[in-house]
């Protein structure tokens, strides 16, 4: 699934981060890798941030020649998320604050240090877009909130500016199964919890692809054989692929505290949070994605100024925005092209 | 939750059963309690199974004065499923046979015995309607396959004639969680285990009720003060309440192999099983229901004469079946009645 080179991207030193939870990240690391050249006037920027678990090799199914996401034409940089393995993480932190220890991590830190890496090591100032899926559509969002005059264009793709409560029940139900190996032994681990991955795995199958997805076997087109073929092949396969089970449930507690209204200023006060967005922007869900179902975006786009909620039609739910299906691929460049056009 | 004196039902000493798979249940023991009196001419018999973990006391919601199922006019059966605790389950089954060795039991089993119980026991040869929720409902389509000539009505309510692949993906998950336990040694444990239990109710959690439902806050309806007070309260507490993992992974089996197209005389062939269904039948899905959607009872009803799908509106999802939401329980208890209509 990877095939990519080892250490194929930067690190930016961040120095010492404070996070929201008040705990100081010392000599914290935002790994990032751009695609293109950033033009003289440093105008052509587009900021595509990661996923859950996701690298940033597994956004690059968006980005390419011909596309909206053109590194012929735009420097597009894909900043790893904090927890992701690359960027600072629990397995990657040295002690005290390593493993269990590393602390929590909001959407709002997050995209601060992406920030960051954006103003001050490449002196950009606007940007022509944001966009990012599942968690990095939460990373849009925040994108859109916190600095809201910097960027023209936000396209979220199958996730939410702030995290749904039934949301949260499947993220607690991923954390359950993580936590249930004894192997796990409180995160003190030295070798990677089989059974919890697996389980994990398992449970996320049911959630990542629709009901019909799997009553029509769409799975063959991702060149798998049969039912078991494909829950262990490309599942247990997926969890089991250099992830790292205190890495997940950093990532997980980030997700499920998701809410643009805890953005300093907003006073916990999501609706205003929206109503700050100042880019043009497409809210794009997947009509049948499990976890963030369309409705969430039709309720948060009554907040957002001129807000367009254009949903992916199919049946591939939340893997929708995952890069595998060429039809909703497609769709998804669409939006970025139609967003990029002057 | 339960609130039921011990051991106020009946047990029917079946004997020796052959199952599907081969092995026979010796001594086996089919628990049921019935509701009102059985007419002088036997014509007033209603049977209405249990679902995945449910007991009889489980399906009373649905029985009263002045509702359809009236025990003052009706003789309602209410026969608990093999694998529930009750019946002949792993947690009561003698050795060998006993905990992880118990032998797995197919709908088509679980109905034959049923059967057995309702003709040779109380010499009852026409039914007015068979009934039930879940895997009550699989059983339900199974009374309508095996027996097609032996009831006047079906009414199966969230629930399936055949096990959906994404439905299995969602079962194999709880599995997953049950068995990620280390505690569970294997289904050779002395305890039951804790982890596993509470993270198979937090994935099942997830799957129960609707997106919406959590939105909206509904679990208030039901007591609870928070989210974590339901997720603790209500989904922990339902897989502690007297649940043995071994009678769980047996039902969760039976459930995953779900299918009137096994039924003997038939080759597997699901459609032509459906087609032979004589009795009238009105289909009964949720409308937000996560693991049984409408599409299936859509799919299944192209094939069974006269069917009528008719949707639980509302976001109670799966749990519109389960007799907590007084406007679901009113949508049912209608169909109920008009069914039994003369």
């Amino acid at each position: 699934m990877t095939q990519h080179t080892d250490r194929d991207y930067d690190v930016y030193e961040l120095g010492d981060v404070e996070l929201q939870s008040g705990i100081t990240l010392r000599g914290a690391r935002l790994a990032y890798k751009t695609y293109g050249t950033l033009d003289e006037d440093r105008g052509n920027a587009i900021v595509y941030p990661t996923w859950y678990s996701g690298r940033h090799w597994e956004n690059e199914w968006l980005i390419g020649e011909g596309m909206g996401l053109d590194p012929s034409r735009y420097f597009i940089i894909v900043p790893n998320m904090l927890g992701n393995g690359l960027s600072s993480s629990p397995s990657n932190t040295p002690p005290p604050f390593n493993g269990p220890r590393f602390p929590n991590v909001t959407f709002y830190d997050q995209v601060k240090c992406q920030h960051r890496l954006v103003t001050e090591h490449f002196g950009i100032e606007r940007l022509e877009m944001v966009l990012g899926w599942s968690m990095g559509a939460a990373q849009t969002y925040q994108w859109g909130v916190s600095y809201p005059d910097m960027m023209r264009s936000l396209l979220p793709f199958c996730g939410s500016a702030v995290t749904a409560p039934h949301n949260k029940v499947f993220l607690d139900s991923v954390a359950a199964a993580l936590t249930a190996d004894a192997a796990w032994q409180s995160g003190w681990y030295r070798e990677q919890p089989q059974l919890g991955l697996r389980a994990a795995a398992r449970v996320y199958a049911g959630w990542g692809f629709s009901q019909a997805f799997y009553w029509q076997e769409e799975w063959r087109k991702l060149g798998f054989t049969s039912y078991d073929d494909f829950l262990v092949g490309f599942w247990e396969g997926f969890f089991l692929d250099d992830r790292d089970v205190n890495n997940l449930l950093t990532m997980l507690w980030t997700w499920k505290h998701g809410d643009v209204g805890n953005t300093p200023g907003f006073d916990a006060d999501t609706e205003a949070a929206l109503r700050s967005i100042r880019a043009r922007i497409i809210q794009m869900p997947a009509e049948k994605d499990l976890y963030f179902p369309p409705e969430d975006e039709q309720w948060s786009s009554q907040f957002i100024p001129g807000s367009e909620v254009r949903v992916i039609p199919g049946v591939w739910g939340h893997f929708a925005g995952g890069g595998a299906n060429p039809e909703d691929t497609a769709f998804i460049d669409a939006a970025v092209k139609e967003l990029l056009a002057p």
